[in-house]
């Protein structure tokens, strides 16, 4: 049997903060390691700190350090699959994306763009924390840039509205966006757990452009194990872009 | 297919603010239009802000401006149904209840039952937003004068406690009250999700009054299926009078 | 003496709401009529609901529907001085400017100068809730093109600082925009209670375009008399523009 | 030198929790011994928890439970005057006057009168906690019983209205009732820091019956030593009813 | 029928406080009497009320003081099953475990022993609110002291982990010390619910002692009835020390 | 005149994150670098996360991160001086000290005391953000030791109670643990603002030790020009350790 000083010395090892109480240090997505070198980095944690396509109800721009506070209490296994992350990937807290034009969409959008061709480049799998769900289509510009991926996108809304409010770069429309310019493949791109207010405005593009679609009351009448396959087989094993809306109204 | 122009203007013509973002303009229940007129309206949503019936646990008096302030969230279209409410009745914001004696809660219900019996008068639909639970017995002095209505009522109390406190008219009272005056017929009338904590006082009567009740523990054994149809078979086609109670204890 | 239904009589009169109790009736400011009809106004009660143009800490854009909720508190009359602001003037709320292009800032502004135009042309002395402080721009569009007002300006920022965030229209900028388009005249106004953290960036330029400026801690050496008659000889007759920053940092 | 020990057995001596940590223990007023037995108090502390007579923002009978929850911090000595009130009088907590007709406003403070009459009887000289300010007027009937009392009331309203909402027993009335059931006497009493949104309801009497008035403004111009030496002079040796309302609108 | 007086009077012979409105007096478990003399009491309601064990997240000491607070809701009467407890059993709240030693947890463990040894020879048994879960060791000092306890602890963690952070006496190690001590059987226990993410330092220990152990996914599995019936064969007629854990990370 | 250019230029030199927004990046305290080679810093802000020396309120352990968050809206110019702080010495964020017994108070003093004595051979000025007060004493242990220092101490309390609670490391005693210890010079030493609750434990020691006291009452009556003047006297040019206490009750 492992000794707990074994234990311990293991964790540090995965990241020096891994074991340390929440309530010490600076936080860091999961209290991992913050880094500015990416050599040594498989998977790349990165805060994308903006709410500037939000329509209303503002405050995802805190999304990142809220995110940094409250996941210093998860801790480096999981308790039920004994899964240890650290063991499978290098994984480290990449900042945040730096943006100047924080109050012009289309600039600072460029400015994520930017971020993430260096992070493709890096040769890193992102997990991006947002900031509102329309900067999934300044990420999946540098993401998709080389062919189209998969979307597996559970949310409320199809976010494949029209430009609305002065802008096309909002927060409803970035899969619209991202079909419009090939960066996902619809044949592979499925939307799960739809319940969208915004229906007569978004679901004729969703369905016109072909990707396939689960609404929530769906969900209740065919169980989770029958989505998780239909999730399986429509994507098969085209690379994914895996995206969670917030989705409240 | 319909173009977004074509939606917005559409939209537009269920009510002025019900295309414009939530925390632009005066708000109303749902963003509808407030009227003053009601030769228009078939549904009249109505604020009736008081707990001066409540026994513990104040504030419902905010309920309509909480209610209007959080409705402005909720969209023209039902996500899953796709019913849009507006093209099938004209539904308009009728303001608060004027309430002179809001310490006199006898003089507060004859407001009240004044009121209504206006709304009555008009061939108006009321959704009233209350207001503690006492607000029943006088808004059903104005419905059920004429004949008796049935009551749906989806509630953890019975509400058909004695006098109390003082007084009859507390929000523990308002369907025994309705029963003494004959506003409501027991036998097309049932109490659903009950778990009451003051069933010693309010159940003898709620089941020698001849009411149907369904307990919390019944829906769980039965399902909920069950339960929709024996509402249905209870209220047959006499017209209801559906009522929610907060029932927190 | 008068008596007391002659003093709620009298209330009344001023506004069908402004004897109500706080917790009854849709939320207007201070309780006023909300008027569709610019006829009988004097003083226009607006609320201009963007935060479009704020480098941080949104929710400003909840600032109207807030002052409505909270300004019900607010009695017809001064408590101290015993004036009655409805016996000088006809003062009704307008609702809030209609703002469709909430996330493009050239947009909307534009949107609040037309509105601010038509408030001109209607002969409405216009009393605004914000909203962010770049609003102050798009309204001085309106209400400075004939001539240039004077500034009276209580705030912890200068805001005239440059282009910034990926535009001219943010917040910190509105009256170096306003200087420079003419709309306010330096010579005639004021900035008092500056204590700008981004006085490098703001302050150059305030003082060479020839505003008073009037810094906090002078206010404490020379005292609050001395700095309204210091506002008053700098303003002299000149119609005046007054506003007020929020300034926390 | 005192010894520690001996300071906390002499602590100890005024009431068994007042050394006690403030999150371990019942909370009481100030950590005093909570008594049934009212033999040996001089001034009890007692909670009268009702808002029945409150206007709108209601919440004022949760007073006692709140006051007694954050009064857990106030330790036994004064920090300044080194003053131990336990020294000087025995103190206790005699608990919150037991209420059963909390929604009838005549009733409930019939219940108020014949404990205050009690306490009287018992020689205690009481040290309330509403509750809102209509308490005082059945407090009053039984502390005023014999001979009317000077009254020292610090507040933005005079409490001098009449009759309005229904009753005449709300919270802005008090003392306008005991003045005309002659429980307070007009010229040995003063009203301080009024600044009374309701003045042209309340003052014309509060002056009539002789009160004397400090308005909040009048403070800022003649300072506090004045006004202290104005109260005194006005008491006179009169007994004292002094009684602080919250006055925030 | 009984009468609704009738009731009342019985209520009240279960408690004086137990028909009174939760705002009124001074705040005690579920209302019950707070009583010194122990003579007449079955079950004792104790609050334990520290958190010197806890490795993050404070407050816990705050937690017989909000249970107080909040109780007040819950009335005599189980809503569904009709069970009175206070038929059953006399009932009273003993106040707070006195603690001087707040700061230092191998005397504050003696303090908690010491008050439960009272408790055992008053032959009541003890229902108790802490405080974190640290308390269960001393408290089982007492109640097991003579033979060992079956456990049945629900909690998402084994609580079994070694002494760390500077003490054994933490809040992630009470069951480790009471097995060690003798005071628990774990033939006779069992730990359900657990999603332990600490589960390297505690599993091993905790299979290693015997411990019957259901994880939380294999309550998914094997339904709620079966885990019951589980509980009932581990435990058998053995006493019992039942205990539940906050558990949110 | 300075460009904008080259002043945002100038800032980014203080420090990469200074001109960043404040929801943008990983918080450090004032958004300075966050540095683990301590070589070219001169001061060095540094966390010391615990609140195990706290009698009650706990939360004081989550300051550096509050203050880390919240410190981010400071710029990095003081808006009426002018003065900017990176212009005079070289300021970083070096983290929190690593705590691992946060379960025990002598062995937590032991790592603070270690970590500081790295920081005084590093040759660092420290600024410490607590934690509660007691960790004083661990510091200054470090910094003290080859010299006493004077003492500038804002707080309510005099912190020099003796030993209660189980402990003399608690937040009450730091300065008399120090003053024992030789670590700070109570002649050249001041309290000011001291409105101490627990007088009677802490006083007779403060003076006796030779303490200079100022209590909040005489700030009012000498003024605070006389009060700097006095502190300066006191001090002298011994180097001092100032420290602010939170001081609530």
């Amino acid at each position: 049997m492992e000794t707990d000083f074994a234990i311990l010395q293991r964790i540090a090892g995965y990241g020096e903060n891994l074991a340390e109480m929440p309530f010490i240090g600076i936080p860091t997505f999961f209290r991992t390691d913050h880094v500015k070198d990416w050599q040594n980095v498989d998977i790349g944690l990165i805060g994308v700190a903006t709410d500037a396509g939000l329509s209303h109800r503002p405050g995802a721009r805190y999304g990142p350090q809220a995110v940094r506070a409250q996941s210093g209490l998860i801790r480096y296994i999981h308790p039920s699959t004994k899964v240890i992350p650290y063991e499978r990937a290098r994984i480290a807290d990449l900042g945040d994306v730096p943006i100047c034009n924080t109050l012009n969409l289309e600039l600072l959008n460029n400015e994520i763009t930017a971020y993430y061709q260096r992070i493709v480049e890096a040769g890193i799998v992102p997990l991006s924390v947002g900031g509102d769900h329309s900067i999934s289509y300044p990420i999946l510009r540098a993401l998709g840039k080389n062919r189209p991926l998969a979307l597996v996108h559970f949310d409320s809304h199809h976010d494949t509205a029209p430009a609305m409010k002065g802008t096309k770069f909002h927060h409803g429309a970035p899969f619209r966006n991202a079909i419009e310019d090939g960066l996902i493949d619809p044949r592979r791109s499925i939307q799960v757990a739809i319940r969208d207010p915004y229906t007569e405005f978004a679901a004729p593009y969703a369905r016109a452009a072909g990707l396939t679609v689960i609404e929530m009351h769906e969900i209740e009448e065919v169980g989770v194990t029958a989505v998780i396959e239909k999730i399986r087989r429509v994507v098969g094993d085209t690379p994914v872009y895996l995206t969670f809306g917030r989705g409240l109204d």
